[in-house]
């Protein structure tokens, strides 16, 4: 059993493949704060993630898989802005100290600090509430851009086209297989297994994302459903946007598992895709698509921005009466979140 | 009712004396990340806690004085390095989203904030578990350094004395009074106000501790008690300490409450002081004073470094046998800490 906060991080967090040295870091664990170093005309870019049990994960998620899931999802926000990952900071409210579950966490977290060169500086080890014993993990991933570089969602011009990297719906139908709520026997085993690795390990954009910096002119990770985040970059970017529902990425395991009538729904409003959601102006778009084959990052155009304001679905040039929406966490009821609909 | 996230970011978080504008802050609220420009010559200094409600705090704190603590309690890990508050992140847990909660709270961070020209520049704000409904409260402060200027704690060196700043133990014994565990009668109705204070607002020692870059050898902040975080010192720098018992300053308002035999446990153990312990060669201690005399900001000299190793704690030359520990969150028998012990 892990003595105490000071046991817990020599132990399981200051490991090697996990705290390890990296450009940019001049001090990591160990004393009040980290120190990084940024070089000469480059900006810091940082976002922070709160994750808690029962919430945006499954209660007894397996602690490899989630030490993995929560980085890339962290990391995800970085790829959105078209930086280069630094490091990170991990702060963690536990049930308990379980040797065990510290063990497994830590080794995912490592799989994926090591895999983008993104090193674990600081943070804090706390215990939870005795009666209120519930995970909660909070992360701030710290990357680097060149000043003015980064992807902002402000940036979409009309005419722009709009991109989506991978296919969308897969996690929120892996979510469903979790659960319980999906009929498993339409997909085959593969196909399933495929889909719920979609949940619990999204795909990094990051090495596609700093090929986007000089091509791009807004991106946003999805995280919420392609609804709500393509909403985000129309607003910010003062325009509409329009969007092809034929032209949607779905997998086919996606396509096998969910009845036709739910695929919009599930793909638009599903969330937990952690896929980029990117605008190009139209004459960049050759070179993006030779860039992104070049990354083995598949991209779909789904649509363009165009003056108005929110976001159009269209089928064969018709619009769609669609009501989709992202997950909100504070419901009108006041409520909070279900926790049979786990969700960020 | 705050209706969504956004809403709630754009009503209680953006407002103008929290999300202000700041040198150093490219890009604050609104995007995936926010973006930060750190001077040529500067580390960027960083340090991420989580507090949650119960464990960190007191259940049903007020809200105005909780932000003011939570966001003084971090740039107290700033002020360990020596570094200048440049903006803060802040990542909540609600159990629910009431307004009246939100307006006090945010209100309370905006006064400290503006107060360090530190300003909120992102983070994520969630609804709690449902089942689980306890508050909780991430915060990373950022600062800046002159690159190999920040204060750590590995260097003190034989034959530096040992300096804190202000009195300690003072906000155990607030601590002791808002949990009706000490016996009131024995101080004034001010000096139980001001042990309150202690704890609910701690002193900043940032200004204090921008002068100490040039003249401090090694510094820490006491959060879980001055035994527990002088060890570290000594510790990080391959030494011992000694120090005289005698000199530990305490105030007025803790003599008068706290029984004379339980003074040393409370001043070295109690936790949540949030002042500064720091070491100075001896050839500069009287350049220290002057300059912590010419910041407003009481120190007391309370000891040396010394060979050996730990803590050695003396009156009239003669060793004492004291057995005091900083707080631990996790106790030998794995569960965690009483929540009737309201500590970091």
């Amino acid at each position: 059993m892990a003595s105490d906060e000071f046991d817990i991080i020599r132990r399981y967090f200051q490991r090697s493949e996990l705290a390890f040295a990296a450009p940019g870091v001049a001090l990591g664990i160990g004393d009040d704060c980290a120190l990084l170093r940024v070089g000469p005309g480059q900006e810091l870019v940082m976002s922070m993630d709160l994750l808690q049990e029962g919430v945006h994960f499954l209660p007894d998620s397996d602690p490899y898989l989630l030490g993995q899931r929560v980085l890339l999802v962290n990391l995800s926000d970085l790829a959105a802005m078209g930086a280069q990952p630094v490091c990170f900071t991990l702060a963690l409210s536990l049930p308990n100290a379980d040797p065990q579950w510290l063990e497994r966490f830590s080794a995912g977290l490592g799989v994926v600090a090591s895999a983008h060169a993104c090193p674990l500086v600081g943070g804090d080890t706390t215990a939870c509430h005795p009666d209120h014993r519930v995970l909660t993990v909070c992360i701030q991933v710290h990357g680097s851009a060149p000043q003015g570089a980064a992807l902002l969602r402000n940036g979409a011009q009309e005419g722009d086209m709009i991109y989506v990297t991978g296919t969308l719906g897969d996690a929120a139908a892996g979510l469903m297989l979790l659960q319980g709520r999906a009929r498993d026997e339409r997909a085959t085993p593969a196909q399933r297994q495929a889909l719920i690795a979609a949940f619990h390990l999204p795909e990094s954009r990051v090495r596609a994302a700093l090929r986007l910096r000089q091509l791009a002119s807004a991106a946003i990770d999805i995280s919420d459903g392609l609804a709500s985040d393509l909403g985000h970059i129309a607003r910010a970017s003062g325009l509409g946007a329009v969007v092809n529902v034929d032209a949607l990425p779905l997998s086919e395991a996606f396509r096998a598992l969910i009845p036709p009538q739910d695929h919009l729904a599930l793909a638009l409003g599903g969330g937990d895709d952690y896929e980029l959601c990117f605008t190009v102006p139209s004459d960049h778009t050759e070179m993006l698509e030779q860039q992104m084959r070049e990354a083995g990052t598949p991209v779909a155009c789904i649509g363009h921005i165009a003056a108005g304001s929110g976001v159009r679905w269209q089928r064969d040039g018709e619009t769609l009466d669609l009501n989709v929406r992202g997950y909100n966490h504070f419901p009108a009821s006041g409520t909070a979140a279900s926790s049979s609909q786990e969700r960020r």
